[in-house]
């Protein structure tokens, strides 16, 4: 089985996580799946309204001080948005539904940069459609394709599955029953799947 | 100015931290202060009432089995205590009065054992006093002074100056205005201290 990367498109430790997760899994030989869910539905059962880095503002003073440090230090462009959290849900509604397509990872990393790097609107379906044609694909027509039924279904069981496997923030990635949160826990992810048969994971 | 290492006698990650930093910093020429504080008080500030591992059960799971991982991976013996979090208001009296003299890392490393790896009440005077013996020194006499009005006083003072700095949360690491948060962020502290000019720290 691959190492399962869940993440969230509003958060900001993800952004790393997912610009980087690609080529070192590659170069390790460590299969990827790319799970996007969503935390809003998951903090709000923590009785959370808001994002822990908006309602402990000396913690998220932290957090963007450090992102920008990791940031620098692996030579990813950071821009500290304007607006925290962002809404993710239509990007993740496309990395769900088109699960496996080849172009979600650099879709996904598109969506993240626009976030992070870029201080855009990632909620804008326009913007969504402009990254999804730049990647060779029928942007309008795969959005449609996103906002139906079915695809609005696959993302809330998604959701669920990650509270069913007890993630609680993002990045998380998932070895068979292990569990490892934050994007500075990539390393440890990928020394655990290649120390564990297979048969465990 | 030295790195300024930040711990509280309860705090989970702070224990491998604490195990580690001393002969980690030492190999890189990066020398150390040990800041015992109280986040009791600093969590209250926040709402918290008890430590947040135990406030979400599901972060808590996680915590648990991330610090056995971390734990067998630096092969430091580790056994989940009985009690958490344990009262270690003394023991960190006696580690703030005392800041500076030499037997006070070994001491702090005794009472981070004492309660993740030996389940021992760490707020107990007579086991605190046998480690104290133990590294040659006056037991009695030391906890007597750290009991001292000004001895609390000093504690009271160092845990609001962490309030200051933007503290939240142990380990953290303190190079000049940066801060480093976690177990896992000592090698970024350190190559933080090494990479900047002491002028700055």
């Amino acid at each position: 089985m691959a190492m399962e990367f869940w993440f969230e498109f509003a958060s900001t430790y993800s952004y790393p996580a997912a610009l980087r997760i690609e080529a070192l899994a590659r170069s390790q030989g460590v299969p990827i799946v790319w799970k996007p869910f969503l935390l809003g539905p998951i903090f709000r059962t923590l009785g959370w309204s808001d994002s822990p880095f908006n309602l402990q503002p000396v913690k998220g003073r932290y957090m963007w001080r450090d992102l920008e440090r990791i940031c620098a230090e692996l030579a990813i462009p950071f821009r500290r948005p304007s607006q925290f959290p962002r809404n993710g849900l239509l990007a993740a509604r496309i990395a769900c539904w088109f699960e496996g397509k080849p172009w979600v990872p650099e879709f996904v990393r598109s969506v993240y940069r626009a976030n992070f790097a870029e201080d855009l609107d990632i909620s804008n379906a326009p913007l969504l459609e402009s990254y999804l044609d730049s990647l060779g694909q029928p942007g309008a027509a795969l959005i449609q394709q996103a906002q139906s039924p079915e695809s609005k279904e696959k993302l809330r069981a998604q959701t669920e599955r990650a509270v069913a496997l007890g993630i609680f923030g993002a990045p998380m990635f998932v070895v068979g029953p292990e569990l490892f949160w934050g994007n500075d826990r990539l390393e440890a992810a990928l020394a655990w799947y290649k120390s564990h048969p297979q048969a465990e994971h």
